[in-house]
């Protein structure tokens, strides 16, 4: 199952990666980037290992702003850099080493990269996250000074926002597979099953439809609705009456789709209805936007718009909707205040989200209705990569 | 599936963790901690949730000496908080707020702390990673200022490395799991299946037998050995005369198992079945030495000296075993070097590995060989968490 073969990466791939984030870097005033962190190493080396499970071992790259990338890895990941055969010049520790885990070999590499600008650009910048431990990061500040070491986050982020089709075959490629998994549930669902054993059974269908992982599988299910999105599956039983919401983030050859469906155990309430009703139109709304040159706030108006018309009581989700490629979040935020353009290339989930208040349980606290599809921005318009959502919750039972 | 249902921690639990926490936080002369990566929050708190994959939103809490603790989380969590009904102080903010993701509130609440050494730790040491943006963690530097903020890495490694009967539970769950699926496995696999091919269906089976996630599952094969240990599955098919090595870390209620298993397609090389018993044992030679008062390197060096009687040529894995918790690898690492006691309530990896030539393919590449089992440290002994790998490789086909 799963589909015709996806080629590697080409090494052409890669090198068109370097090449464009030199231009980012030129820019920015920056002599090279550090990159520690899993996506911008697999990014740049096209390294991969599921190693990285591991906060022992810290793996470098230093991509200069002339000259070729440095990695240095410990000398277990060698041969996997080799398999890679990407990045030429690889330097080995062997780690755990405490007292120096590569920290000086990734000093040197630093001082030997041109000094054009006096910076280094590091993953210092929102939503990024080191892939060493901070006090080592510290200490190669002190070891590179008088270079400053400057935010180059936004350097990555522009250079990942946009996808090669070579990235985007894979973002489709999952979000294919957990279409099938998701079309396919409401025949195996039961009255009577708990959360938990819903999410085995869906994860091991995604996996054995193609998935790599499946690291992400949230479900909340309740009377009629929920009032969380991001906590279970627990032991909770279904019941006849329950409203079950399922959202999944899952990988393929380390990219991600993520978006989430609802399940009526029997006939859903008239109050779920009427929200999903109204979400489902704020979603059309957002799709039929995305556009090359819409700003990603345009989007997130034209959701506000529909659930704002439908006197929607807030949300406290943040956002409706974001990047998506080899992290399940990337920028840009769909949010009022996030202008980023739209571009050939740029795959968004389109999230929006309301709150509302059962009728049918007057003193319940408010629930949520949370709908997402992921889409691609394409020269003339966009092509959604899930398989969008039913129009009416489909019941089971 | 997966056996009697195990309660979730008590609040009595998370408590005495706090206080053994601050017993350390005396020693190390520090006024709080402050924590953020995923394993040392949920320790602290008892939050889980699955949007821990993403990057975007931050979580922080706050550890005083004296007082209660306080989490900073954004809005979307505040739910999950109160369902995990650990900490009472939970302050909000709504995220994504790139310009201000929650630092002045957690700069709020460490400025708040009794002063009595003028100092915070936080995750800077090694095998730790700070679970909130490097640029922002600076900017709490500055702001908490003439506090110092040190490692405080070293509190939560001593705290985290003796396990609490219900953590052990957990680790003792997740690793019967997988030697359930481990033993199943002969009779599933087929001449002609490729890596990936059993990887699925592996980590399905470890799925619906009840696990939560299989985020490292490694496989490697090859003609009478393999010579990586970290870097599968790929597309490669099996063919008789292989030899197949899996590595998996899955997880229960967030707690890790790590062990590896071998399978030879057809009659193992003589090389491989070799090098099979040697490091079977030296795996033996190491759980013999798991007592309370041993130390890490007495453990290494008891497998060592088994490996160096077989002429071990040297491998690249550069230690012999680890912890295991809340992270696939925790401190200690069973390394000449690491001097930690072992004490009752501790759970570390036995994981010998050789490097060895195959004489029935002298031009090839060095072979590794790598056996790993997971044992608790107990008041008078040991015992084993996984079970124990059988004496010769099974045979499938």
């Amino acid at each position: 199952m799963g589909g015709d073969r996806i080629e590697p990466f080409s090494k052409a791939e890669h090198e068109g990666r370097w090449e464009r984030g030199r231009r980012l870097m030129r820019a920015a005033e920056l002599d090279a980037l550090l990159l520690t962190s899993e996506a911008n190493f697999r990014y740049v080396t096209g390294f991969h290992s599921q190693t990285w499970q591991s906060p022992t071992r810290p793996r470098y790259v230093v991509l200069p702003l002339d000259g070729a990338p440095v990695a240095v890895v410990p000398q277990s990941n060698l041969q996997g850099m080799r398999a890679a055969d990407v990045v030429g010049d690889v330097r080995t520790w062997p780690a755990p080493r405490p007292e120096d885990d590569g920290v000086t070999l990734v000093a040197e590499a630093l001082k030997a990269c041109a000094r054009r600008f006096g910076a280094i650009g590091a993953e210092l910048g929102p939503e990024s996250r080191l892939g060493m431990p901070a006090g080592d990061f510290l200490r190669l500040v002190d070891m590179v000074a008088p270079v400053a070491v400057k935010d180059g986050s936004a350097v990555m982020r522009a250079l990942r926002m946009v996808k090669s089709p070579a990235e985007v075959a894979r973002i489709g490629r999952i979000a294919g597979i957990v279409s099938d998994a998701f079309e396919a549930l409401p025949a195996r669902l039961a009255s009577g099953e708990t959360e938990r054993q819903v999410a085995r059974a869906l994860q091991a269908d995604i996996i054995l439809r193609g998935a790599e992982k499946t690291p992400y599988v949230v479900l909340e299910s309740g009377p009629g609705g929920y009032g969380r999105t991001n906590m279970g599956p627990t032991d909770r039983a279904l019941e006849p009456g329950d409203l079950l919401f399922i959202d999944t983030g899952s990988t393929y050859d380390g990219y991600w789709c993520d978006y989430d469906r609802h399940f009526a155990i029997g006939r859903p309430w008239e109050s779920a209805a009427r929200a999903h009703d109204v979400v489902y139109r704020a979603t059309d709304a957002g799709l039929a936007a995305v556009r090359p040159g819409a700003r990603a706030s345009d989007l997130w108006r034209a959701m506000a718009g529909v659930l704002a018309e439908a006197g929607d009581a807030g949300s406290v989700v943040g956002r409706m909707g974001h990047g998506l490629g080899l992290n399940i979040t990337e920028p840009p935020s769909l949010t009022e205040h996030d202008h980023t353009v739209l571009a050939p290339g740029m795959v968004v989930t389109i999230e929006p989200s309301m709150s509302y208040r059962a009728a049918e349980l007057p003193d319940a606290p408010a629930r949520l209705m949370v709908h997402e599809e992921n889409v691609l921005v394409t020269e003339d318009g966009s092509k959604l990569l899930s398989r969008r959502a039913p129009r009416e919750i489909p019941v089971v039972g």
